[in-house]
């Protein structure tokens, strides 16, 4: 596949994506999450090559979304620990986790989401910060922000207008 | 990069990228929940070929996330509509969008959510639907689901061992 390069776009999904790099990456950092620091214990558990992972390491290290930190002077040896930004995507693992099982009859389910406290089972859930309304129930729209460009204020002024004339057409067929 | 099939893998997260696909169909999931629906809007909205478009709606279509469905009898013509589980994906996209622009200064991003209703901005949060706690508050642990084989318990139990034996050497070392 062709790729291009989305690190300058203004779409946070866009830039989010290009940032997090392909899911090998969003893997590794799942694994981070889960406790895992060493280079050993991240190649015995994904099905890449050693080569690939450093090359993978470097890249989310470069990305500021892991730090490179030595924990033996001799012989060296270094591990992989998240950086807040790197910690801060667990959002984004976590939403691929309970979208993956979703899709699942409950006994199907090989991995759960638990309180490590209580053991119980955690379902994660995407709410609004300021009511706790979920986003599945409201009506959401992206708007343009205070740095958006002329071109992604005309995207979103289509996309309304767009979202009018549908109305208006099914509204005069129904 | 070398393709690995992970629709069989036992971990969701693993399961879900794979459904998904690669970053272009989540691209081509936030136009659609945007309001977007015709092939010609998509191909003006992405910097892909048509060609490469076609083949991502027809994947998107083959793993149920999307429905082809004529809206026009002569010409024949169709639109791509989500279905249940496509919509679903929402969580996904809009974890990916926040974590985007968390990475930005309040007046560097280009794109907000809203809510459509009140223009009010939204800011999504992953909280645990039992309790409404932020999950980036609480302890969580992955572990075994009614589904996992014996490799996948051996994985976590490998885990909880790491876990343990390093909180042992770090509270030695302290």
């Amino acid at each position: 596949m062709r790729r291009v390069d989305l690190s300058g776009a203004e779409c946070p999904i866009a830039r989010g994506a290009d940032e997090l790099g392909d899911w090998w990456n969003l893997l590794i950092l799942r694994n981070a999450l889960d406790g895992m620091r060493r280079f050993d214990d991240f190649a015995e558990d994904l099905p890449i090559s050693p080569a690939v992972l450093t090359s993978r390491l470097r890249l989310l290290v470069e990305r500021g979304l892991m730090e490179r930190r030595r924990y033996r002077e001799r012989p060296e040896r270094y591990e992989y620990v998240l950086t807040p930004r790197g910690r801060d995507a667990q959002g984004v693992v976590l939403s691929l986790l309970a979208w993956g099982n979703r899709g699942l009859a409950p006994d199907e389910r090989a991995v759960v989401l638990t309180d490590r406290d209580t053991g119980r089972e955690v379902e994660p859930v995407l709410v609004d910060a300021a009511t706790g309304t979920p986003l599945s129930q409201m009506r959401l729209a992206a708007a343009p922000g205070p740095a958006a460009s002329a071109t992604m204020r005309g995207r979103f002024a289509t996309l309304d207008e767009r979202r009018v004339r549908r109305r208006r057409t099914e509204g005069a067929s129904s």
